[in-house]
Formats: C-alpha cells, sequence, structure tokens
C-alpha cells in the first residue's frame, strides 16, 4: 500500500506533487520522497513523516525542476527506513540521472536482484522499487537500450504488481503491470501540465479535468514533444484475458471520493452496504452505526435499503497518526480509545447492526464491540463489508501470515464469540461480484486465494 | 479556544495527561505544555507541535511525577510562540514553584499586569495563564497567603474566563471563573486518579467514571489527604444569577462525544439541525450535506425531520493540520480542496440542503459552494446552524474584529449572492435557546453583543 | 581550576566577557558560560566546548547588557555537564535576579549544603558555584540582608577557596576568600569599563591598564555610582597572618604572560630553571629540551644558567583538545604521539637535559621518554620544576587521590627506572621557595600537606 | 594548501587516517572528509570543521573498511563549502566507485571541464579534486582505460601541481605532477599496511618506518598482490629536468617536525635564521624573539650564530582557531591580541630582534609591532626568514592578488616605516638557496616570478 505520483511541465513541479501526495496521504503515512528533475540534475528528498512534515516551503525550495516523481509509503515493519523510502534514484558518472516510484509487490524479486548482483549492479536497499530502477538503469547502460525497450524488459523479466512513475532528466514515463493490479490514473491540467498518480481524488485537487486509466502493460511517454501513449497488447505478458484489479482498493485502501478501473469508490460502499441490508431481512434493530470512516458508505447503503436509521455513534479522532502513547502498567489498554469513542448515553438500551469493511485479525473490532457495550448497547449485530479474509496478499497489501488471519484460526461462530455480538454476517463473494460492473476484472486472492501470479 | 488537563495521584502522571491532551487536541493545534512534580520539584516541557510529536516516550521520562498539568493552545496570530505556550511556572529559591494552565481570555489583564510589574513582578510572555499563575505566587511569596485564599483574591480582582488547573509540588488545584464561561469537568477513575480536562471525551479516554463539574467560583484542593470541594457563593463575584456558559462550546468547538454543562454535544447539534428543518417545511431538496465534522449532526438532525436522506457527499482530508502547502502563481487557488473534496458524480443535477455550524467571514463556505456548484449541483440552499454572528469574543474565542464579520458587512441578501446559493437561512436565536436544557445560563453575546462582562 | 570574569560598563559586555575568557580558555576547556544583565533581566546562556564554539556572534546577540559574569570550566570526571557549568542564575518571582561564577573549591560544601536544603533551597546541580549563590539569594532574600551583609555572612560560614563574581541586575560584585588561594585581578580600561578576571592576560586583551589584586577577604562593588572597594580585615575570617596563594598557578597553570601575587609567571618559572641547573653543576649534557609548553621558560632559565643550548626538540599539536582519537587494537598505543612528536634526527646521541613543570602520576613524561629514547637519545636527565607532589589539593586543583600520586606509591630511584632516565631531580622547597619573593604568602600543601584550611 | 592522506590494508582505516589527518590539521582547518572502502562500497563522510570534532566515534563507526582516503582543506575565501571538500567521490549503476583526495592547484581547471562537460559529465563542485576524480572515472568508464592509463592520460592533459590519493573498491593507488610541487611521503608501518600523507609526521604518528617520497609522476599502485611502483619519465610530461618543490613548505607551511624533498623542516629554519644573522654582524641587541610559531626555529638559528639570546617574549594562544571574536564599535580593534601577547615588562627598555617568516600584505607585523612598543621597546629590528613575496602562487598557495602584496605596493623603505620598525631586513635569495641541499630542484616563483608552469 503505497501512493505514487508523477508530475511534467509544471515549473513548480515539486509543489504540485507535494499537493497531490498529501492527498494520498491515507496510502502510506509512514515516510516519503520527491525526485525533480530541472531538465539537468534531478534532486531528491525523502525523509520519515506525513507529507506536510517533511515537504516544508523550505525543502520544497530545494527541489526546483518541472519534471517530479513522488512517493508515499505505507509503514510495514522492520523496514520502515529512510533507505527503503521512495523515489530511488540512480547517479552515474553524468550526475543523478533516473528516479522511479511504485506501487504494488513484486513476486520474483529475488530472482531479479540475485541476476541484478551477477552483473555488480549495487543495491542500497530491500525495496521494490530500487529493483525496478536498477533494472531499467542497467538495461540502458549497460545493455544500450533505449527507455522503452527498457521497459519492455521489465515487463518480460520481472513478475507483480507495478504501477510505476519513472523519470530521466528530461523525460517522464508512466507503466504498468499487465495484470493492473494497483490503480493508476492520469490526466492533463488546464495549462497543459501531466499528472499521474494513484487516485482519481489527487487528479481533484490539481484541477486534471481529462482523466483516463494508464492501460495494462501501456507506457506512457512524456517529453518536450509531448505525450506519447505506447500500446502494449498485454496479452503478451500475461496468461489471462482479464485484468486483476484489486477490489480491495474499493472496500478499504481509496478515498470514498476517488473512483478506479470505472467505477465510484463511494458507490460500491453504497451498494456493499445495500447487499448486506439485503442478506439481513427482517432484523430489527435502532440504529446502523459504521466504524468510521471506511465503513462510513457501507452504512449509509445499509440504512437507505434496510429503513433502519443511520447514526454516527463512534467517533474518530483523526489525530491519530503513526504512534500511539503506550501507557504502562498503570492504565489499562485503552488504546482503541484513543483512536474511537462513544457519543455519551447514545448506545443505552439499543439494538446496534455496527458496520466494518472488513475482518484481518479482529482485534480492534473486538475492542470495539466491548467499547459499545459498556456503554449500554443491547444487541450488537456486526456486519462485514467484504467476504471472510483467508489468503495473504503478495501485490502490495500489508496483510499478516494466513495463520494469523482470524478466519483461518476460528470457525464463523467463534469470530462471533471472541468479538462478542449477537451476530455476524460476512458480505458473501457473488454480491459483493454483484457490487462490481465488471466482476471478472477484478482480484479475489485474499477471500478464494486464486492468485493471478504465484509467488516464485 | 485551548484544553486543559490536571492529573494528581498516578505515578505515570505525563503519560497519563499526554493521553488526555491528545483527546482534547482538537481544542489547540498549535502548541503543548506539561508541568509535572514528583513532589520535590516541579518539571516542565512545552513546544510547538501536536501531542504526539511533542510528546515522545523520550520526552515524557523526562517528566517523572503524579502531579501533571498540561495544555493545548490554539494558533493565534503573532503569538504563537514557544514563549506564550502554557503551561507557566513559577521559580523560586525553592526550585520550580508554581505551574498553571487556563482556557479563557481576561478582560482586564492590562489592569492587572500594570499592578503587578508595579511590584516588579517579572513577565516574560504576554500569555493570560502567565498572569494568572503569577498573581497567585505574588499573593503567595509576597503577600503570604495561602493558595485558596490567593485564588480567592484572584476571583475579586481578575475579570474574565478561566478555567484554571494550577499545582505547587505537592498539590493539585482546580478553579474556574464565577460565571463558568468555559468548560471544566473532573472526576476520578478507578484508582482514585484525580482528572481534570476541558471535556468529558478525556475524561473517556482515562476510564474516569464520576464526573462532575467545576462549580462556578469554586475551587478543588487535590493533596495526599484526598480532595476537597470549596464551595464559594459566586455571587460574591459576580452581578447576575446565572452561569454564562458559552454556547459555541455546543454549536462547533466541542467534540460530538463531549458533553457539557448538562447536556450532550451531538444531541444540542442534532436539535439545531432539527429546527433548521423546521424552519424549512415545504423545501424541495434531494439531499442533505454537511460540511464535515462541526455539521455532521445538525445534518444528521436535519435530515430526519425533513425525511430528505442525508449523503456524506463532502470529504474532509484529516491530514489537514496546522499548515496548508501554499500553491503559486502557477496553480490556482485550491486551499480548499486541500480541506475538501466532492464526491465523483454525485451532485450533478441535484438539489442539494448545505449544512454549515456558523458564518464568520464566509470565505470558507464560499469557495465550498463554488466546488460543489462546478460539481453540477442544480440548487444549494445553505443552512446555518447558529444565528448571524455579528460581535467579537472577549472570553477565548478566536472571532476576528467586528468590521471583518460577514453579518456585520453585508445584508443577508449580499451575503447569499457573494456565496452563490439559491438560498440561506440561520438559525434563529429562539430557536437555538429552544434547543438548550438551561437556555438562560449561556452566553451569547457573539449572537447579541449582551456581554457578561465588559472588556476593561 | 576554571577561569573568571566579570564586566561593568560596557554595552557590549557579552562580547568583551567571552573575549576575555577566550584569553583564560587554558584554565577550562569543558564548558563556559556567561550571564549578562541589561539591567532589567539577567540572561544566561551556557554551553559545554570551547569560548569561540560556544560563543558565536548569533548567541552574543541574545545577551544583551552591560553586566557580565562569566566561567570557564576544568574538565572533571564524572561532574563534565551543563548543568554543573557556571555561572549558575537564581530566578524569583521577580525575574532572573542573581548570578555568580566562582574559582576554587570548598570545604565544606557538604554542610552548608544541609543546612540551605534544610531551609528548603533548591539545587540542581553539585557544583560549588551553585551552592554560593543559592548561599547568597537566600541570605537577601530569606533573611533580608543587603548584598554586602550577605557577602560578610558567606565568608563566615563557607570555608575554601572561592574567587567570586556575583551580579544582580544592576550590580556587579567581586570578592574573594581571606585566604586569596585562587587568583583574581581587576582593573578598569580607557573607557572606565571594569574588569575581573582570574588572570592578567585577559586585562591585556581587555586593553585595561591600571590593574590590582582583589585583596584578601575584600569586597568590590560597582554600580551607577562608581566603584566601591570594601576592605574587610581578614583577620577576622582566618587564623593565621598571611595569604596562601596557590603555588602552582605559577608552575603550572597560568599562562607565562600573566602575572599575579605580584609576580610574573615567565620570571618565576625561568627561575625554577636556574635553581635546577644550579642544583646540576657539572652534568654534561648537548642540549636543555622543555616538554612544551608549561616547561619551556624553566628550559629558558636552565639553558642560561647552564650554557647548555636550549632545543625545542619536542613538538606539540596544538589541536589537540578534549578527545583523543582512540586507536583499537589494531595500532599499539600512539596517544602520546597525537600530543607531542620529535624533531627528525634530533635526538640521535644526544644526551640530554628534559625539563618538566611537574610529575602527577608519571604515565604522560614515561611515553615522552620513550619516545625520545627510540629517537636515538644516548643519555636523559629528566629536572622537573617543583618538589615532588604527595598531597592532593582541596581548593580547586584537579589532583589525584593520594594513592595515584607517583611520589606516594614509588621511591625515587623507583620512579627513576620506570620512567626509564639516565637521572632524575625536583626542586627542592628552598628553592621554590627562593624563587618567590613572598615564599610565606603561598600554599604548598600538595607538596608538604601542609593545609591552611581542613577538608570538613 | 591542504592535506592528503591514503591508507591501505588496515582493518581501522578510517581510524588511522583520522589519527594521520590531525597531525597534518595545520595545512587545513576548515572542513575534512574521509571516504572508506571495504572493498564492496566506498563510504563517505565529510563534514565543516575540524578533524576531532568531525571524526567522533560515532561517525568513524558508520566508516567500515581497510582503504581509506581522507583530506583536510585550508579556508579560502567563497568557496568554504561541503560541497567543495574533497574527497569527492564517482557513483555509478555498480554503486560508489572511485574516490579521490589531492593537494595543489591546476592552471588548465577551465580548459579541462570545458572538454569533460561537452562529454556531458557531471560536476557539483567548483572544486579541483572533483575534476581530477571526474577526469578519471570518465577515462575508465566511458573510454574503457584501465586505472594505470587513465593517471597516464591525467598526466598528458592536466597541468598544475597534484599529489593525489585514489581509490576504487578494491585499489589504492597514489601519484604525483611531473614537477613535484607538492610533497607526498609514503611508507609501511609495522603490520605492513600503506599510508602515504603530506608530511612525514603524519608517518611518525601511524609509527610507519621505512618512508621514501613519490617519485615525480610516479604512480604506486597498492591492491591484494602488494605494492607496484610504476615509474615514469617525468621528461614526457614536462618541459624541464628538474622538480620544482615548494620552497615555502620549508620557510612556513609544514610542521618543524616533518620532512621534505630529503631536508629537516626545522633545519632549513634553522639556517634561515643562521644566515639572517650573518647579513646582521654588528648588530648590537638584548634578544631575539620569534612570531611564534612558524618562526621559531629561525630565532633559534638567529641565537646561536649571533650570541644574542633567544627570548619566547611573544605568546601565542592557541585555542585561536578558524573564527576571531570580532568586536564592534566600543572596542578597539585588539585581534591581534587574540592570537598574541606579550611577557609582561619583558620589552620595557629592551633592544629587540623580531623574527618572522614572510611578509604578505603586512598587516599582522604591523599590529604586532605596535604591541611590542607599546610594552616599551626601545628598538625593534625586523628579520624576515624569505626574500619579498612579490608573485602569486597558481599552485595551491593561498596568495593574494599581486597588488595586495605590501612588496608590490611600497618600497622596502615604506614597509619599515608603516610597520614602525627601527630597521627591516629579508632574507636575500642567494642566502635562501645556500639554505637548501638542491636548490635547483625548487619553485621560487612568489619571489622571482619564474613559473615552472603558465596559468592558462
Amino acid at each position: 500500500m503505497c501512493g505514487i505520483i508523477g508530475i511534467y511541465g509544471n515549473p513548480e513541479a515539486a509543489r504540485m506533487a507535494a499537493l497531490g501526495m498529501f492527498a494520498e496521504q491515507h496510502r502510506g503515512q509512514e515516510s516519503c520522497g520527491l525526485a525533480v528533475s530541472d531538465g539537468k540534475v534531478i534532486h531528491l528528498y525523502k525523509s520519515m513523516g506525513l507529507v506536510k512534515e517533511v515537504f516544508t516551503d523550505e525543502v520544497l525550495k530545494t527541489l526546483p525542476g518541472y519534471i517530479a516523481v513522488g512517493h508515499v509509503r505505507y509503514p510495514t515493519k522492520g523496514a520502515a527506513t529512510k533507505f527503503n523510502t521512495q523515489p530511488h534514484l540512480v547517479e552515474t558518472l553524468f550526475g543523478p540521472s533516473y528516479a522511479l516510484a511504485s506501487n504494488g509487490d513484486l513476486v520474483n524479486y529475488d530472482q531479479i536482484r540475485a541476476r541484478l548482483e551477477a552483473e555488480n549492479v549495487y543495491f542500497n536497499s530491500d525495496n521494490d522499487g530500487e529493483l525496478l530502477v536498477k533494472y531499467l538503469a542497467w538495461q540502458i547502460i549497460a545493455k544500450n537500450k533505449d527507455v522503452v525497450e527498457a521497459i519492455r524488459c521489465l515487463m518480460k523479466d520481472i513478475k507483480g504488481a507495478y504501477s510505476c512513475v519513472f523519470c530521466t532528466r528530461k523525460e517522464l514515463y508512466m507503466f504498468r503491470d499487465p495484470l493492473s493490479i494497483r490503480p493508476m490514473i492520469w490526466g492533463k491540467n488546464i495549462n497543459g501540465d501531466v499528472v499521474v498518480a494513484s487516485e482519481s481524488c489527487v487528479l481533484d485537487i490539481l484541477d486534471v479535468n481529462g482523466r483516463s486509466e494508464v492501460p495494462a502493460a501501456g507506457i506512457i511517454e512524456v517529453n518536450a514533444d509531448g505525450v506519447k501513449v505506447i500500446g502494449n497488447n498485454p496479452a503478451q505478458y500475461r496468461q489471462q484475458n482479464h485484468h486483476s484489479y484489486c477490489v480491495f482498493e474499493h472496500i478499504y485502501f481509496s478515498r470514498p471520493d476517488s473512483y478506479h478501473f470505472g467505477e465510484n469508490v463511494f458507490e460500491v460502499r453504497e451498494d456493499i452496504g445495500r447487499k448486506l441490508a439485503e442478506q439481513d431481512k427482517g432484523l430489527e434493530a435502532d440504529c446502523v452505526v459504521p466504524v468510521p470512516d471506511s465503513a462510513n458508505f457501507m452504512a449509509v447503503g445499509y440504512s437507505a435499503a434496510s429503513g433502519i436509521p443511520l447514526s454516527l455513534g463512534l467517533i474518530r479522532n483523526h489525530y491519530i497518526g503513526r504512534t500511539f502513547i503506550k501507557p504502562e502498567q498503570t492504565i489499562r489498554d485503552e488504546s482503541v480509545r484513543q483512536k474511537f469513542n462513544v457519543l455519551p448515553n447514545f448506545f443505552k438500551g439499543k439494538k446496534v447492526v455496527l458496520v466494518d469493511d472488513s475482518i484481518v485479525r479482529g482485534t480492534t473490532i473486538r475492542k470495539i464491540v466491548r467499547m459499545i457495550k459498556l456503554a449500554g448497547a443491547e444487541e450488537i449485530h456486526l456486519r462485514i463489508g467484504s467476504p471472510a479474509i483467508c489468503y495473504s496478499c503478495y501485490y502490495g497489501i500489508d496483510t499478516p501470515h494466513r495463520e494469523e488471519l482470524a478466519a483461518n484460526r476460528y470457525s464463523l461462530e467463534e469470530i462471533k464469540e471472541r468479538i462478542g455480538v449477537n451476530s455476524l454476517k460476512y458480505l458473501d463473494m457473488n454480491s459483493l461480484r454483484e457490487c462490481l460492473k465488471e466482476p471478472d476484472e477484478y482480484c479475489y486472492a485474499c477471500f478464494d486465494g486464486k492468485y493471478p501470479l504465484e509467488k516464485e
């Protein structure tokens, strides 16, 4: 889970990029970085922290140029360091020459890295993005390929999810894996500046009107001559006819004001809510309460379909960030209270339909349920806006090992008991597919284990 | 607008205080501070920044002790410095001896400061909190008063809004102005630790069960002997029989999961929404959309009363903080887009009831309206959950000078035109009073100019 | 071992003080500090590091005022912290009010501290200077004494060596222990600015012409009315008729361009060299070589008296500072080479008179001798410009515990063997006395154990 | 003026290098840097500041490896930045690959830089060292030369003074310009570690026994196979038969405990002093006083030859560093007093022979003379240990523009008057040559304008 951005053409490319990264901050809050070219040199700045903390006016002034490649990174264990932060830059005798930011995970990272190291290519991180940019630089420098050829070689050799923005000192390239696993959208603003990002809400803030998906296996080259969309037949790189869009972007990751793969996120979520309500015919309750913010629109949909009034009974503290203040012995575990609280007196005696987007380990929802019960709720009916998660993701979502997933450790009944609710229902797979316009174009591997690409 | 906290009894008082300050972070995001006594010395740490940024584990370790006094500060022009940050500490030959944090503004600051300076008392800030603690220290040191006597003198001499937490090396005191303008609530947790804060949601996170308002002109002394509530007759300090609770706490400031002055904030807001709907009988619209987050519950109430469906059509970016990334010449003003965005395709052709809590200068709502119109809304009917603001506040709310208030510059019709909506209605004063259980106990000066205390 | 400075009258007092502290930097290289009063507030800055590193232009700008009290501190184990750095400042309700810097150690520190702590006076360091300023502040604040009375009480109560500069917001005071153990000299420059310091070389750099010793038990008060020398009869505070000037100031501590207690340091050192030569009648050698820099003038005197040519055969690296770069296993111990080196080919086949000022533990001189022998010297005759050190100092010199002193662990013959020289001679006590104009006015306790004040 | 160091073979190469750089700190106090290879990666650290401040234990731990290339840099106007600090490192796709440190200035820098920039080679500083390493990397990477070939090309193309240490990830190279203008000496210690440095005193501290000059136009390659001295005939690169050793190394730059070009620095200086005395037959004076430290040995020689006693009448403050504390209006210019002071009462009524090494602008000696006169000297006879400096140096000495040199602005008589001495004599050129064993092998261009290489 990360967010990427690319800008071409604006003399304040760094500033535009920072603005855009801020709009996709929810995709990665651990660290962020920007590489900016002024046509002669690529300047780089990256740091742990949020966009608005890292990219101050002072820092932005050190990043002159009209081409920008940026990245926001999601916290993952062990590797949350500045070294692993993207973009990665390749320096040569001719100066800082190539930079790349990517979203998605590779499935044959180890194989490709070993191959490049055998050719003496140097790595200073364990990050996928570095592998991608070093691979391209090696094709360009050591194999004398041009950039488009180098990217085509990459698409043949490297397997996995990758939505990439790559720049040389004078050009910006965007390209995307043949399955289009992670989102990637681009367009031009009124000035003709080109913008590419992970979510459409970034294009909103940057006032970009015309927008398109970067096509599967497509390469888009942007330079002084304009924009050239280089279509590749994705079939030559993959073994199936359809895309493998990540369905979890709709369920959880993306902002509700974004659209992906031809669908509005908020509408998919409202539809999920409606489907959940349909599964619940006859349930009597006083209110539908979402776990904010990801389940808000699911609750809206549930309420609309069921007629049970929507209540914002859980309040989320938005100042929560990377770090929890961890109380020690003397105070009992209130970490969930740092993030959520209940309205005073609201739940007393109520029958509640509680809607959440998914269950991973099940620890947070258990604490939320306990809090609502302490607040006096009479019944809690938990509804989950996705099927049970039984498989890990290899393409960029930070799901735990299979054995840690609640759905693999316990039966539905056991989960219900552990969480402490009166009833528990997941969205079934068919209903989920009915919420999508092109259900065959999505990857559901975390639910059904049908991986479009195996881990090598 | 600020938030205060006091802790007595917990060996990790600093950690508890930080946890509580985090829950009232919305009351002040510019800077924060903590003074902690271990019975021998009062340690102090304050800094610009958010609680979770400032009070890291490393800093908390430097603040051992069982008595804590903390503060979060609201950004105001010119004075957003570390010097003006609370708590203020008085050092003497006998060590760091007294600390205080306060919420509220004084109306005779200049007079009292001149009087103390004439006595050679030293000031190194322009902050109300420093005046209060220096006044008390001067009564104690130079006039040989005990603490309770000193506070009583303060209540006679100093006019204004002040909800205060004061500590010596061994005792914690809470006290509040005779009109109880700003909120202040206290209680004990299961361990017997005493907690006092600006909002009840702080007591939730700290697991405090029994709660009470600090009484008007009341003094609460906490020390090794326990808690002593020293009731004062507030009448001896004021000229009216009732309180002057700040009504704006319900309308805008407080978290919806707090309650103040005997009322739940979210219920007052829902009632306001209902009243707005009652004023609108016959209005036809497709959806009710709140300006998030302060107007959310007003929109809930409006929707419930009118039957027009609630839609969360505006999305707020919660990563927005103190600083906006300011684009320069090349990008047109999109600062409102940094904070808000619209759902894609949502507004097209819709008749919208847009609910906001209040209008101060009217600049932000104007930009929001323009954004919704660009998104294709057919009609926008703006409803404001409070009467028109025509007067500045002297008691701690950062309202601009009277001449900058929209309601003083333009007629209702003009405001409607400038904002660009099809209709505009404020909540009328009677309706507002009907939303409150004890309407006579509130201050409405920002609406009607009836100040309970004149500026001296 | 420390250096003090006081300035009164110059609008750039901080700058003058820093200039002067730089000239007495050799008295303390660990940390330094300055307290500066502008008549209303005393500003303080202190830090680990050298004067020229700490007191940059930027820092000096934060120290406006016409009264300055400064200090350079010698590195001692365990206590080389910013907290223990002088000057110490007393804050009161009336602002930062009193500051003091002192040179010398007290012999009844523990007793006085206990007494003040019993009165609740607060300490945040273990430093003598803090005791002195807190004692004075306590007499002034709690006992209502005026400053001169307070200093007189101090002279009665506190025993030890103390050359002190003390300031209030409007006045500068200098005072000195009745035995005048540590040096202290003052004067006025051409503008009438008053300067007081530990060494006369400070008065040189600040262009001060008339100079005087601060008299034993004397108090000098400087304020808007001018300078008032308040003579005390030192007899009332001590049990002997004479001073106890530290003889080690002449032997080792002071810069050779300073004079103390009525004698030029370089002349005392030259006389010591002459006396050493007289003890050596008939010794044949090729050259006299000093261990630079403290023994330089002793070697000059030795050469003049003996006719053996002076050679600067040892070169000292003046970039050596607080920290040695410590090589680990792979390089043999060359720490002495970081500080000293020999001229190439110089020592080959030579008979050398090597002159050093004193032997404490004897470890450094042993390494120097080994280096000279490796360089090919045929004979080395070591001459020490002081008697054997057999006793620790209680008055401010950082000598080790008695058992670590070479002269207490080994016989003269053993020391000679361990150091590895052909002969070894100390200056005898009578000769040392003959080098001084007023030998009875000095303390020789480190040599003879006759302490003018016992440790309490 | 700079100092270089190279280490090969020691597992603590960085620590050894830092120790050595500390011994040649006098060659450059502004900034310093180290590049260290562990055989796989070259790590780099550079910073403004002194060696002991920059290379703390913490920093040294980040520089593992057995090959080190280091540099200390002299302060020059405008360019005293971290960017211009050496060593410079070339990064490639294969990692940080090449590093170089050099001493000396080039005379065709502009031409070579233009040529490389035309080949798109990237520069991020204006430093000679970067040109040299980029030139080599370009020959290696773009022209497929091996390192020795690349250095030979460099010797043909690049003109000027360059004593260089260059490393790849696995090898160390030393090489030197055909005229051997700047010093460069190497050897092996008892472990077989190879050390190369600017001065022999560095080899002393690192316990290196066998030492040799790097030959003119010579290349020394050090790697796992051992040391290979690759002799070049310097004649193929130059138009004259002899070297052009910098004579100023003996007069001023080098430490007195170093030897260069086959001569001991201190002996050359003593000889200069003797020659000055011979020029002065019959002069009556009370003492010979050096301006410390560079003229110390000249004064020793003068005293020995003339029989006039040597006196260390001027004391130098060794804590002076890069920055002077600059007094403003209120104190008169005492900057010279920050560096020098006189012994008290010493000069009164004396006839003084004052010896200094050279006169550049003449401003400092003028202030020193004024100080000695104020101290009461009756006569001052100034003797300069070198001929008049009339020409700028192009090979690495920071001499001012010709028009600023005292000898070009004033006649000898005028200089004498301006400085205020009773007599002034320079060493004549013939005498200087007589102090050197191989006078024809030296460059005297700063005295006689005969440049071995013209500025291009």
